[in-house]
């Protein structure tokens, strides 16, 4: 996470004691993005520049549009902020299911409490296994993945995910001005690297987590999902239905478990 | 922001001292809201429940989809989590441009720089006018959001938007689980009571200042933004280009300015 996603620019700050500076400051940057599939543009969505091509197959995972590493041909970045997803011969693009769901997602015919079946029918559960993780691992998380970042730090405006093995290990680390970019970019790295599912893994987010954010982690099968603050009703809900752990406030020493605490050695 | 938003359920938490309790817990309530201008749909958002005319017109507003009060015949809830939205008769709904920006829009077919100036043709940038706001209102306006806000205070999981006049009178303040809807029902309020434009006021946000943050600020004429959190660097191309103030970490007693300074009393 050393590449770009960074921009300059002089600023007044008022400082504590009521002084003004005149002072260089650093922004994150936010570009738009456009995810074709072949010639079709599917979605645009504001990010910050860099693992691109991770973006749009983590945001392809999601949507259901692809299941399989071997459904997609190639990735590439093809212009100016787009990326250019090429199917493998045979594999059709539905793009009902793109329509339906996410931030970026033009239309819903399902509003309400039908949504988390149609996100069942399209993700199955996570296996009940005996995947666990302890409690000092857990803790340990925030500050991996805080210390992984190069951009928050200097300008305060950047979310980031980290998948980690149930061991604590971080795997993949990924920054993002949008919470749903950082996740789909890390997993995305993990579909594009033949992982998933990752059944063995934890999310991590460093803001809040939303029905989508846990929506991503069960397109990628990941069992355990932790967040720095708090999640929706929502994402409770789909975290019991789909058998996955749902940690928030995760601010060590402390943290709250609303799903499946079995995973949770206490 | 008395009404809604709020559900409960029980969890585990591990306290600071280690111990675990089995305690009720609020969670913030996210639900998709479709939004339908006549039989169409335009958008599917997750949003947090209550106010959900207000933001069916703020986004619309935001958009571009419609200028003036005068073009809207009726805003009503159709159904469980749908809003619908009658034009007047003879207004035609233009929806190229609805599919180019956004969270929501799901194509874009001209990503990068054109970007801003696109916007810019939608909505010309502020007149300079002699509005300014002094540094003490500034400092204080966070600190009537945070009083004016029921839900984030127990759950941690809302953020906030607050319309308020350059005198620092607090005029609207909507919240929810996300930022941009907490955005476009503040707006959207002020649009249908034909408020609009709000040229004696700032938009104040809890979080951060995205480009779509100050686009929305743009279309409802408010030529002073301020974030408790970061500015990207597309907001401030466009607050400078637009001619709007752009305050960020509004942190009292500090606070940053990135463009315009001169609406601010030094």
């Amino acid at each position: 996470m050393k590449e770009s996603g960074i921009g300059s620019q002089k600023i007044i700050r008022r400082k504590r004691d009521g002084e003004l500076e005149y002072l260089p400051d650093e922004l994150t940057i936010e570009e738009p993005l456009e995810i074709r599939v072949g010639r079709k543009p599917i979605a645009t969505t504001m990010r910050t520049p860099g693992h691109d091509e991770e973006l749009a197959a983590g945001f392809l995972l999601s949507e259901g549009i692809v299941r399989g590493r071997d459904q997609v041909a190639r990735v590439a970045v093809g212009g100016e902020n787009r990326v250019v997803v090429e199917l493998t011969d045979g594999v059709k693009l539905k793009l009902s299911s793109t329509r339906r769901f996410g931030t970026i997602s033009s239309s819903c015919g399902l509003c309400g409490k039908t949504s988390i079946d149609t996100i069942r029918q399209n993700f199955p559960a996570i296996p009940s296994t005996d995947i666990r993780i302890d409690i000092e691992t857990l803790l340990s998380l925030p500050e991996m993945l805080r210390n992984a970042q190069s951009d928050f730090a200097r300008t305060g405006g950047i979310h980031a995910a980290g998948i980690f093995g149930v061991d604590g290990k971080l795997k993949i680390a990924r920054e993002d001005i949008g919470r749903h970019n950082a996740v789909d970019k890390a997993i995305g790295r993990a579909f594009l690297d033949e992982l998933l599912p990752l059944e063995r893994h934890l999310l991590l987010v460093s803001g809040r987590a939303s029905f989508e954010i846990i929506q991503k982690a069960l397109a990628a099968g990941i069992p355990i999902v932790a967040a720095v603050s708090a999640p929706s009703s929502l994402a409770v809900e789909l975290a019991r239905d789909s058998n996955q752990t749902l940690i928030g406030f995760l601010r060590p020493p402390s943290f709250n478990i609303y799903t499946h605490i079995e995973r949770v050695i206490l």
